[in-house]
């Protein structure tokens, strides 16, 4: 008899419909506060760059939302993904934890951002939009929307952090590849980033001035709009595929789950993970939900439960969550997609609630997970990634301490192809370690009042 | 109702054996000849290199092999792979023409090589061996092998092609990652590669040079063994699991194929998607079995059909095969996998009686048709797939022009994400394209006999 190291759904399983913790939360997430008259954001309001598709929602309590047809169809492309048994890892940790992970690398973009890039994509094209901005950093983000956006007859544009469009361009030409345009950020392009460009034409750029020249394209024109890759309500949403997935995985092998781990940067792939499986939690399923973000940008283990911008600029609404401040700049970890300031207005309330745990890592002990991990898995994780996995690898290790065994569960959110040049770093002996020192948060935070006033008095 | 664009198979019916295609030809392939003796090498000339395990395939006449369990489990990583229908190319191309491709490319190693990597590895092992050595250009196979190995316990040693080594840094971090070493070539620690490095230190390599160095090594040192990404006859074998799966998949859903395409470089991929369909051709269906190669490398389409040997060293048997004779060196296209002098001696054959009919393209018009592909599919192609993509637009606008409805599938055997690097030098519109003239072909063809008494007289 074969080892079953991979439970497979048919493509006649794969859920129909988004879950929408909303409707199952006793407290309700904030709305998010408009940045001039600090009142709540209208529907109005977002529809200068949002279509109206995702701001319904983007409120929604409804528990369940259709997945619209043109999207389900692109979804099957890579969908439903696999979620495996990690038998070589336990066998190399010595552990009777049984770990399981959910591989989402198997998009065409290598990681779970396509979940909600095709969506966004489809409810703008359906309000007639022609142009898409957003920001990326690495490139994740921006690649999935570009993958997205050609199903769509969308031109997308991605402002891309300029460090990295000079030192990433493989990510870039995936985007083009991908017909989309991607252009160096600050840009002279936008008001806000031509003030800075004209300054400084080598500028380095950062996510905080890519988001607000992104925005402000979208808030100046009628045929383009916005996207965000993580953090707000129904980019969560389109990423619950993922736990509702798991939840059908598990239940053709009659598996229940102890821990659920994901690494946390917006929480959106934390949120597509553990969502689905909250209902157990509350009818009072001993669950343990883990986000697992660097020591670099520490949100949900040091940050504070305030309301801050979303942006350098503040362009975007105040929103009620974790925070290091909107002027956080974090150090240049290799883990770009978890290097945000700020975290989900949800799952910072989960968090806040005490129903999702956080703990963070430094990036050598990161990277020694990845390494192990495709050492004994065979699949190359991305930086970001290798934080779930390095959070598995510990909570089976204090499992055993306490004498359980426990069944993990962890996402594996996307593959390392295009993070190689980290990976060379890390065996070369030059990586860094990095810790905010507290001081340094604490001041950003007390700052924070302060800047809104300044800003918007 | 969603249209099915991947016929997926459960984990359960993925095949349980392999199939062994000389069982049924009526014509057998020849033997290869010893280098020296130039008499069919014995199983014990092979011993030196190889493990029993493969040398009873290699010579083996039974139809159907057995997958053995530990292979089996590792397939189960990525194995069944999908067959995706290319409704958006299909609507692109307005063809009536329906285009199925099997996507080899979710293997963690990023194409078909490791279907064959892991039972190379695992005969290996069974026979003790620690060390296997091989040699790689552009890194498919040396990556599929680092990947492998690790399953058991086994160190990979990869010569790589030195220019390749120098220039792309990904897929040696890959095998690195992966726990093998990787070594320029020519290098210092064999005989054969010393004598060339101690000329020049800076010797760009070549794949010729590069299988003398793993061959070398390998018949020199009882604990080490030699594998061979493509060509012998139970690398083939070991791919017939794709062409075996696609069968299964178009049953499901009642179709039956007019025309089978992959691209050609030793042969591999091609012979396992098309020996598993040869039984019915040979009952009279009307199958086109189709090998679509570079023009820089026109093996099928202007190589000969003879007795030639492997490398450029002669270290290795004479193999009856279309080739460009030994000393060829291709331009250097992008589609590194497919610049090999020769070809499968089953491939060969197959050629040579009509069955499996062969076309050359120039890579501009390669690289069009994989960025049409991306675009339309949403998956980036490696060069090497692309060959298939544009075998497969041509056919289907074949058909259209003769008025037919012909269902076409063709072997996606890779990504592209370590090719992006190509992909920019077409965008920059600096791809050139190559065309080797027909007298210096006929020129290396004319000294084949000659070389050969040169080296062993």
């Amino acid at each position: 008899m074969h080892k079953i190291n991979r439970i497979n759904l048919e493509g006649h399983e794969m859920p129909t419909h988004w879950y929408n913790i909303v409707a199952d939360m006793p407290n309700k997430p904030l709305p998010p506060l408009h940045p001039v008259t600090k009142k709540p954001v209208s529907p109005e309001d977002l529809a200068a760059i949002f279509p109206m598709g995702l701001i319904m929602q983007e409120a929604s309590t409804e528990r369940w939302i259709e997945i619209p047809e043109e999207v389900y169809d692109i979804y099957r492309i890579w969908r439903p993904t696999p979620l495996y048994r990690a038998y070589n890892l336990e066998k190399f940790l010595d552990t009777p934890a049984k770990i399981y992970y959910k591989y989402e690398g198997v998009s065409p973009a290598g990681s779970h951002k396509p979940n909600t890039a095709v969506p966004q994509a489809y409810y703008n094209a359906k309000q007639g939009i022609k142009y898409l901005t957003t920001e990326t950093g690495a490139g994740q983000w921006g690649s999935s929307l570009a993958f997205a956006c050609q199903y769509f007859d969308i031109t997308c544009k991605v402002f891309m952090v300029r460090c990295s469009y000079d030192m990433k361009p493989y990510r870039r030409l995936m985007m083009q590849t991908w017909g989309a345009e991607c252009i160096p950020s600050p840009s002279p392009y936008t008001r806000y980033g031509k003030e800075i460009y004209d300054q400084d034409n080598n500028h380095p750029g950062s996510l905080g001035i890519a988001i607000s020249e992104a925005v402000e394209i979208a808030a100046e024109r009628d045929d383009t709009n916005y996207t965000l890759g993580s953090v707000l309500n129904h980019v969560l949403l389109h990423q619950t595929i993922i736990g509702e997935e798991v939840k059908l995985q598990l239940n053709k092998e009659g598996i229940e789950p102890d821990v659920l781990i994901a690494c946390c940067g917006g929480g959106s792939n934390l949120g597509g993970l553990i969502l689905p499986f909250l209902p157990d939690k509350m009818d009072g399923k001993n669950i343990k939900m883990l986000a697992v973000e660097p020591s670099a940008c520490p949100t949900l283990t040091k940050g504070e439960y305030t309301w801050d911008f979303g942006d350098g600029a503040h362009y975007t609404p105040l929103v009620k969550m974790y925070t290091l401040g909107n002027q956080f700049v974090p150090a240049p970890v290799h883990a770009g997609g978890l290097r945000y300031h700020g975290d989900s207005p949800i799952i910072s309330q989960l968090h806040k609630e005490g129903i999702v745990d956080a703990v963070a890592y430094q990036q050598r002990e990161v990277f020694d997970a990845a390494v192990l991990f495709a050492r004994t898995e065979g699949i190359i994780p991305a930086p970001e990634s290798a934080h779930a996995i390095k959070g598995a690898i510990d909570e089976a290790k204090r499992a055993d301490e306490e004498g359980k065994e426990k069944t993990i569960i962890f996402c594996l959110s996307g593959h390392g192809h295009f993070d190689l040049a980290s990976y060379q770093i890390y065996f070369e002996g030059k990586m860094e370690d990095y810790e905010m020192p507290d001081e340094i948060i604490k001041k950003n935070l007390a700052e924070l009042p302060k800047r809104e006033l300044v800003m918007h008095k």
